[in-house]
């Protein structure tokens, strides 16, 4: 049977505001867009939105720099208010090296800047920080999803992260909630009898991947809708994808 | 306007043996799934029917480990005749370590087991090489699909592999051919007026990532559609999703 996938960009939900309510940011750019969530459905979200709706941002004017941040701003040509807030969000420094400073957040997750997204800095000299707890806020999407659908939609929030030795960002799931977010084959056979040995596919971070594709990086469709995966229901969370220390080659 | 992407997968290919024709292959396959490709189509195959029909298998009985093959071997429980080959495909050990060995391959790629496949160690006792050169690989392929349909279809070569510091495999591009592996939106603006600085998207590996939820990790489906994604034509290759030296931090 041919396997078909769905991904649909979700417009029209234009700019989120502190404090605002994201079931009603969702349902107006679904309304928008013409898109009914049905059972078997995942919703991807940018983290942008989420972390707005958080009020997860940082006017750099109320940041006074450390000596660090201040000698690591002048001798790489960086804003030093936005590498002290890269520091704050920091639990550990993974590297600091020509200019990148890759760093592992309080959630666990390693990535550049600790996920101080800085690309959207303009007139009101802001950035915006990860939410505080991205599987948090993802389950409080998705109870509040299923409370007004009466049926269960997984919701994972995406960020786009590069990579060791890759070019170029990828969207990855930080937040997840409905799903179980890897889909373990280990000792299982393929069909001509061979046996799978190392294969847990991390499909939140292949769907975040998928999602991006129809969202556009310019933030017209911060939403995606996913229809035609089979996923493995569960109380799945995002904190699932951290490698465990004892595995972690990279430290 | 809501932007959609369809995502097919391509079943009833079966066997691939050496030498077999890879666009015979294909046409096999998408008769079977009554897919048929239309200009604006992404083909996506999975690297194993591509070696496969190169031939890129080494019988392991063939093979003379080393001193360091049998000594890692013998420590970690790994049969050493599978870390020779890995030691042999490695242009540069990266990581050796707790039984796994992360290595730059010939082709400038850094992955587990510099990408041998024994995960299909069968009774016969072969393991997976990579394609000597993936992006020539597409682009025969993208050439032959070219002539036998009358337009371009992009091709793109996939692999499923680890990351630091995640759990968990995703597909990623190894070989590409008709295409653009990079969107770069260095310099634009966002519907907000923000200026965009960081983001050069890898959509090819989102695109590998993306084929892989319909392919299914049982092999049933080596080959995937994607339809509506508005790529960028040209040259391309997964060269370009190589970290330049300079700028890895993670050597």
């Amino acid at each position: 049977m041919t396997t078909t996938l769905q991904i649909f960009g979700i417009h029209g939900i234009g700019e989120v505001r502190a404090g605002e309510d994201l079931l009603s940011v969702i349902e107006r750019g679904l309304r928008a867009s013409a898109v009914q969530l049905q059972p078997g459905d995942i919703l991807v979200v940018t983290h942008k939105i989420v972390s707005k709706a958080e009020a997860r941002s940082i006017d750099l004017r109320t940041v006074e720099p450390s000596p660090l941040a201040q000698q690591w701003g002048a001798r790489w040509g960086k804003d030093p208010r936005q590498v002290e807030v890269v520091l704050r969000e920091a639990a550990r420094i993974v590297r600091m090296d020509r200019g990148l400073i890759i760093a592992q957040t309080h959630h666990g997750f390693v990535c550049a800047n600790a996920g101080v997204d800085a690309s959207n800095v303009g007139a009101d000299e802001t950035v915006l920080l990860l939410p505080i707890d991205p599987d948090a806020s993802a389950r409080r999407l998705y109870e509040a999803l299923r409370a007004a659908l009466g049926f269960a939609v997984p919701v994972i929030i995406s960020d786009s992260w590069g990579r060791p030795w890759r070019d170029g960002v990828t969207n990855v799931a930080i937040g997840v909630a409905g799903m179980q977010p890897l889909a373990d084959y280990r000792g299982r056979r393929d069909p001509y009898g061979y046996l799978l040995n190392a294969s847990v596919m991390a499909v939140a971070d292949e769907l975040a991947a998928a999602a991006e594709l129809v969202m556009g990086k310019l933030d017209q469709r911060p939403v995606a809708v996913v229809r035609g995966y089979a996923y493995q229901p569960g109380a799945g969370t995002a904190q699932q994808l951290v490698m465990p220390p004892e595995r972690d080659l990279f430290r």
